[in-house]
């Protein structure tokens, strides 16, 4: 520590969607202002490399069924930093306020009348579609699209997939892929069986994997390509315009057996 | 133009919202190699400045009563572009996949056998409200956010609009100014003259403007602050978030009157 006066900062930055260079100029001169950085399971370890040397990086994320720490905990975490080192850098996959629960750390440091800025991050909602050939809006095949969480504060599936199931929006879907089978149920019970869909996992990385078919055979089709956590789900009509829904033969032998 | 040979390839590239910080590394990188340059209106020209020396930088941008270039007329550009340059950067504002008209310009290039890549960028769609004040999501205030344009093929507003209106999902509706009259009504006629409702001028620039009211007060609010495009509007339980609202008396004199 040098002799400098703590001024105690939050700043909340969209890491972006995964591809290491899908971060932005600002955030890069944030994380080079950085007196210690807190960050997510999701944000790609290559941006970390922005930091002066010696910068202390702390990892907060959580990942299916690993032991993380709590939202609490982490708020606290960034209290206490932002009083002790100065600028404390809150680095997050894609973009901090699309559920990545930013505004709470925001709002907490706040309370302590700790200043803060936000800086937006590529959102994987947007991102990780375009990037596998998927548009999330296109004319004459929609006129909006509509993000959700697949993971809600109770565990239940956000009704507001009911809604859109019954819309002509594109839907896509955050951190779904654990209630494939739920999501499947409500399209289906909407009448939309056939409405095409996509899964992409590690979106925007070398290691990205896709299933791409319709509400009546994507089940089979993320099983047989291993499709896990964590994934973007994408629903609707611009789903067409991914080159193995237009090679039908992929999933056919889906819809016959 | 040296020797080498041409090799046609567009280059979909997303700027960003307005600040030129907010552009990626990965957008930088495809300036730097450019051969060519189409732009947008909305694109900030400071982005500009990260293409080599010498490189024609055209203007095909569109603004409301002006005149401009029609879709078509671009789609021959970047093929002709393509074909006499190489690397065709076609450069436009937010992220190209958002109500861009960039997959039209995709499958154009793509049906000459021009190789094709896309950029995203940061949809002014999350990054205007979010660098306002406002979390698309947030815990307790919204599971889901839905992005519609107010600028539809027909010229109607869009039907997406009034399903949203009876949504419990955060609505962004971008280039919707011109329309905020029938906005307003279709919302009144879903029983939410009482929702939050805000509209950002020329969001993350140093020009920005901001009106924050409900469904019944924003017209008034929005003209006394002379709102005009191009704005995102959002609407929804996270924009009691934005500081105006909480300090209730800038609204209530509308209220009142």
């Amino acid at each position: 520590m040098s002799n400098k006066k703590i001024q105690p900062k939050l700043i909340l930055v969209g890491a972006g969607p995964g591809d290491p260079d899908l971060i932005t100029v600002k955030a890069i001169q944030a994380l080079g202002k950085a007196d210690i950085i807190l960050y997510d399971a999701l944000v790609n370890k290559k941006i970390l490399g922005y930091a002066p040397p010696g910068v202390k990086k702390v990892f907060v994320g959580k990942r299916n069924g690993q032991h993380s720490l709590k939202q609490h905990q982490i708020n606290n975490l960034i209290v206490d930093f932002a009083f002790t080192y100065g600028n404390v850098v809150r680095l997050k996959g894609g973009d901090p306020f699309v559920f990545g629960r930013g505004y709470e750390e925001i709002e907490y440091a706040q309370s302590f009348n700790i200043e803060t800025q936000v800086i937006p991050g590529i959102s994987s909602s947007v991102g990780v579609p375009a990037l596998a050939g998927i548009p999330v809006t296109h004319r004459g095949a929609s006129e909006s699209f509509w993000v959700i969480t697949g993971t809600t504060r109770t565990g239940e599936l956000s009704r507001d997939i009911k809604l859109a199931s019954q819309s002509t929006a594109t839907v896509v879907i955050l951190m779904g892929v654990h209630k494939l089978q739920q999501i499947v149920e409500v399209y289906k019970s909407s009448g939309k069986g056939d409405l095409p869909i996509a899964l992409i996992q590690n979106g925007t990385l070398p290691d990205e994997r896709i299933a791409v078919g319709t509400i009546s055979t994507i089940e089979a089709i993320a099983a047989d390509r291993n499709i896990g956590s964590p994934a973007v789900i994408v629903a609707g009509a611009v789903v067409k315009l991914h080159p193995e829904f237009v090679a039908k033969d992929v999933f056919e032998k889906y819809l016959a057996s």
